[in-house]
């Protein structure tokens, strides 16, 4: 078995949340006991990565309400409520930390009108936590089973930044393949781009990467042409942090960039993206709003001294759009899905596969 | 007249180099005075950029030799030449400087057998080193007039590294056209790539433009693909280190990158190439070395904590190949030269046209 973090644990009763920002110096699982320690790991990006902040949020609202009594399923509800909402205000941008603690409150409702039994319904929470963890633990999996039948052994594969083990339940999005593939022996040479400004490629993936004994040489971002050009890339892997209707994927900064040398080089470029990523209501990239960021994070986070002239003026946007025809598969926990995406997307969410035919 | 600094400046009988390790902290003139302080000058790495140094070393080795006394011609040469051969050790590999150093030695040697008159000799030094610099400016301003004309007032302007004024005597290669479009009011929207792993678009491109009053936007490597895709940038401008034969241009890390991105975005890349780095003896740019670095470059310098993990693999090239294929046009001080580069280039060096149409 490949030895790799997962950044979320539920050991002897406790949950533990791997600190990300003190990597890669140091590897420490903080326990999360209050409602107030969730609040900060998720505030401070503690943990961060979409999936792995839903589940974070369904295991510690969980921990954060075992304590809770009640007089009635009333009584307990409007307590559980309100950690819920205390819960939501630590990161108002994730989607999934909201749908997580809606999820799990949903269940609670569930058992509203049910013979009072509160030991019942903490079980019943314990056991939706639980159950959301494992979902995106086989999500992960199914991805990268999926992933791993467009690999073969020994091949060079560049990534960017981090969709990786730590960013979900455990496996991660587009390395998943990469740690399956481990275990039957691939051999794979990975090329993690350090995805500036705020280096999740240096910090995290080359990381968590290096750690589980794999072969990861760290880049610069600019170093992504020399790598296919010397001949050392077959594949390239990414994450995928919104999909719109017709294959256009908004990523971390800088994907699209490695989408187009990928295809000037006839490297085949993966995206790898959770069905609940794939927003079928916008059309298009040119639709997805694009975050920009403080400049600081270019010429003054992380450094020693400022590396630009004071005040200077940035443009510093988190996210870019990969153009759907430079994507060669879409790969989600369901299936792969080729082009023409307009058409082939639509068809994951169809419940019958007649159905969806009629509909495209 | 543009505010814009020379990185090299005698005034008053007095050499100032600009302390490049300084910025963009502080804008230091350091005097040289000493053939010591010009070593120091030039190993540190306080004065850059091929034209500057050799530009700096012809000053440098008149200053150094100034006050040396002689009883005649050949006492005074052998001192003359030691100082020379001290400051070649300074930085074995900048040809420029051996250039430079030569060119004033040979300046010398020509007037040996005349009358001893050390006076006069030292004047003709001082000529020498005066006409090195101003050759390096009327070649930069060429260029820059050269590219100028490839342009429209109002472009955006994305260029790498820092080919500009404070690596050359004044004015730059490839951002010469700016300053010269500035002073006639052309409005040039410029980005600048960061440049990892050592940050000279961060440190010293966006510095200078800065400092001239340019609109200069910073941006990390990462982030060219958007830009173009923005629709902000109709030009790109880079210098370049060596030109094999056929047109292939190595320059620094990232350079080919940004030139494939600019062809997909249809964005003409100009390359500013002085006819000195054009070497017709080396056929494509396969022949080219590239200089490997210290991987510490990408994970550790400049932070203040190491970024990665301890030990890391790295891959860190200081150049890559641009194709020819992907290049608009070479800019040199003598012309603009277009595709094909294999037929075009040689012209440049033949001393008639009709005799270089005949060697095509």
């Amino acid at each position: 078995m490949t030895s790799f973090v997962s950044p979320i644990k539920y050991e002897e009763e406790t949950l533990y949340l791997l600190d990300q920002t003190l990597l890669p110096g140091q590897e420490v699982y903080e326990p999360i006991r209050t409602k107030e320690d969730l609040w900060e790991a998720i505030y401070k990006l503690k943990v961060r990565g979409a999936p792995a902040i839903g589940v974070a949020a369904a295991w510690g609202l969980y921990v954060c309400t075992r304590e809770l009594q009640g007089a009635d399923f009333e009584d307990f509800f409007q307590q559980f409520h309100e950690v819920k909402e205390y819960l939501a205000t630590s990161r108002p941008t994730a989607v999934n930390l909201f749908w997580a603690l809606n999820r799990m409150e949903d269940k609670l409702l569930s058992m509203r009108g049910a013979a009072w039994d509160l030991e019942h319904i903490k079980q019943q929470l314990k056991e939706e936590a639980k159950c959301i963890y494992e979902e995106d633990v086989a999500a992960c999996h199914a991805m990268g089973t999926y992933g791993l039948s467009l690999l073969k052994p020994g091949m060079g594969i560049l990534t960017h930044c981090n969709a990786g083990t730590i960013a979900t339940a455990k496996y991660g999005t587009c390395l998943a393949p990469l740690y399956l593939g481990q275990e039957q022996g691939y051999d794979f040479k990975v090329f993690a781009d350090e995805t500036r400004p705020l280096l999740q490629g240096a910090r995290l993936t080359a990381w968590e990467l290096d750690k589980a004994g794999m072969d990861v040489t760290l880049i610069c971002d600019n170093m992504a042409s020399i790598v296919m050009k010397n001949g050392w890339i077959q594949a390239v892997v990414v994450g995928c942090d919104r999909m719109a209707a017709n294959g256009d994927g908004a990523n971390k900064i800088g994907t699209s960039g490695v989408a187009i040398l990928a295809r000037e080089y006839n490297i085949p470029f993966y995206m790898f993206v959770p069905t609940s990523t794939i927003d079928l209501n916008t059309p298009t990239g040119a639709d997805i709003h694009i975050e920009e960021r403080k400049g600081e994070e270019v010429y003054k986070m992380w450094y020693e001294k400022p590396m630009a002239p004071d005040g200077i003026k940035t443009y510093n946007p988190a996210f870019d759009v990969t153009d759907a025809k430079y994507i060669t598969a879409v790969v989600t926990e369901k299936s792969i899905v080729y082009p023409p995406y307009d058409v082939n997307l639509p068809k994951l969410f169809a419940e019958q596969g007649p159905a969806s035919e009629e509909k495209a």
